[in-house]
């Protein structure tokens, strides 16, 4: 039942935020006032949120200070701007960092994420590069972040960033839709598009890493090589699929890419995923990856603009490097199709 | 009709190559002797050969003299050795650069064309290192060059680095299938499948990148984007598929990629294609590329190990950068559908 007719009289709304004020110094709890939903905006309270580690990248950036870090999120509509259809007060959705306009020639295509109607317009609104939140005790705007904003009570998000879920699912679950588990689901399943059969090496075992394994045995990969410099992730890993470990501090002095090479019998394995953000470790992904067809999907955010240590030479015997921002999922059309597939997950 | 039963009793030939003695001198004109071919070789009388950009790219290489270039070629077998079945005496062959030797797990898989049982030997053959050629005054070994060899009247190559063709096939067209035309025309239509009605940017319009125009003309795209800083290449490349030209000198200070992004309505082209070798241009190809699905081919080979320029924060909006390797051409399906291919472009 839409009940969006009020939207017009939403008022600004004092909540408690973690405001981020300088790179790298401690989150400041302060009062914020966030501003009404404007036409296509949506006015979210949030219930659940976690912490990704694109926050932690950028919020050790300098120059995007004062903000409200946080894009992993659940919520429930609490007011809409107008021309807001989509979704209705009281509904729960997920705020995610990428639009879907389901407009331009990328929502159009079956081949691309990526809205070119509504690129991130850093620290501000999408469609108008203004902000909703300031200092409730001085009037200082405070800014955005990749279009969500939830380390904060009510956040304020463009309906393209939108995605609305069933009230029962798991706030914790719903969450991590949000961004880490699509993400990392979505580039086995979606870019990479791992064959039956396959040999998969996934860098970093966080929560990225570890639904790269999971889409990777959905898929029907039958290695799946874990690398994480922490011990604890193993055992988590294996009920994911994780079939084999590589702890890059004990290989008896060899990279962890020659290891991978001796498991997959000489040749390296068929994919290789990056799920942390470092540039040496891509070149180390790379490495892994076969000739012939290798693929190296990159999925880490990276702070430094320095250039990925691949030459060019090893690259042509049939390998290819393949970036993809949130494993390619398209918002509106795959999140509530994880999600039901989560839950029967979540039953079995 | 098959004559093989002679092979064994083949004997040295004494006959003029063009031996590279020392990096990046002048090719001396001298007399050799090519040994008779040993098991799973042919010896092949070379009929016709062209100079690819490759040749130059290793002759300034320290390290690898004396040597024998060319890897471009036609020729006429002359005898074979041991267990030779495929191709007879009298039999027109081309020699290619990359094997097929039809057993190993690469060779039976449609998504690698990198013979994994017969890799590169770099200067020698194939199955046992050594070398067929030596000079006919000293008795010094002479150095093979990619498993071809085709600056000599006779060369000895792996049979399985052989395709038969038919031998009214012109010698000059025989040749560029060899590896210019190949490369191309397979980066287009195999390794980049580009779609239809796509826009293409072509980095250097040599044999390669004007075969690339051709193979991506044959597959649809609709906007051909051809660089080089020749503008005599232009008039060619209109023939061959190109419809815009930028000569990089001719910009008005702005960046190929600039201009290219211009051109496809600010996005960047679906598939770019960089067929020099060159880091810098690697780099503007891959800025020349549309976020969302836009794909770099690396074809050129390049001669330093210095990684390439492309920061992974700009490969992570859903681009990719593949490497080709003759254009994912498997030689010995491949090539005679190409032959049959160029035949009939030439008699339209």
């Amino acid at each position: 039942m839409y009940t969006n007719a009020a939207a017009s009289s939403a008022k600004p709304i004092r909540c408690r935020a973690a405001v981020s004020r300088a790179a790298g110094q401690p989150l400041e709890m302060e009062e914020v006032e966030v501003a009404p939903p404007r036409a296509h905006e949506v006015r979210i309270k949030i219930i659940c949120t976690s912490l990704c580690h694109t926050d932690i990248t950028f919020w050790r950036m300098e120059g995007l200070h004062p903000s409200i870090f946080g894009h992993e999120a659940v919520g429930v509509v609490e007011s809409v701007g107008e021309h807001v259809r989509e979704v209705a007060v009281g509904d729960t959705v997920v705020p995610v960092f990428t639009a879907q306009c389901s407009e331009c020639p990328d929502c159009l295509s079956d081949r691309s994420n990526i809205c070119s109607k509504l690129p991130d317009v850093h620290g501000f609104m999408p469609r108008d590069g203004t902000t909703r939140f300031s200092s409730a005790s001085t009037g200082e705007p405070i800014r955005h972040f990749l279009s969500v904003s939830s380390f904060v009570e009510y956040t304020v998000v463009d309906v393209s960033h939108v995605v609305k879920l069933d009230a029962n699912f798991p706030p914790a679950m719903a969450c991590l839709l949000s961004c880490g588990i699509s993400t990392g689901v979505g580039a086995a399943w979606k870019v990479a598009a791992v064959e039956p059969g396959s040999s998969v090496a996934v860098f970093g075992l966080g929560a990225v890493g570890l639904a790269v394994a999971q889409g990777a045995r959905m898929r029907g990969a039958t290695r799946i090589i874990g690398v994480d410099l922490n011990p604890d992730k193993f055992d988590v890993g294996k009920r994911l699929g994780i079939t084999d470990f590589i702890n890059p501090n004990d290989t008896g002095g060899k990279t962890v890419s020659e290891v991978i090479k001796e498991m997959t019998g000489g040749g390296g394995a068929d994919y290789c995923f990056e799920c942390i953000g470092s540039a040496s470790v891509m070149a180390e992904a790379f490495q892994s990856s076969r000739m012939g067809w290798g693929k190296t999907i990159l999925l880490g955010v990276i702070g430094s603009m320095a250039p990925i240590g691949i030459p060019p030479q090893d690259l042509l015997p049939g390998r290819s490097v393949i970036g993809s921002l949130f494993g390619g999922i398209k918002p509106k059309n795959d999140i509530p199709m994880l999600a039901q597939k989560s839950w029967s997950w979540r039953s079995s």
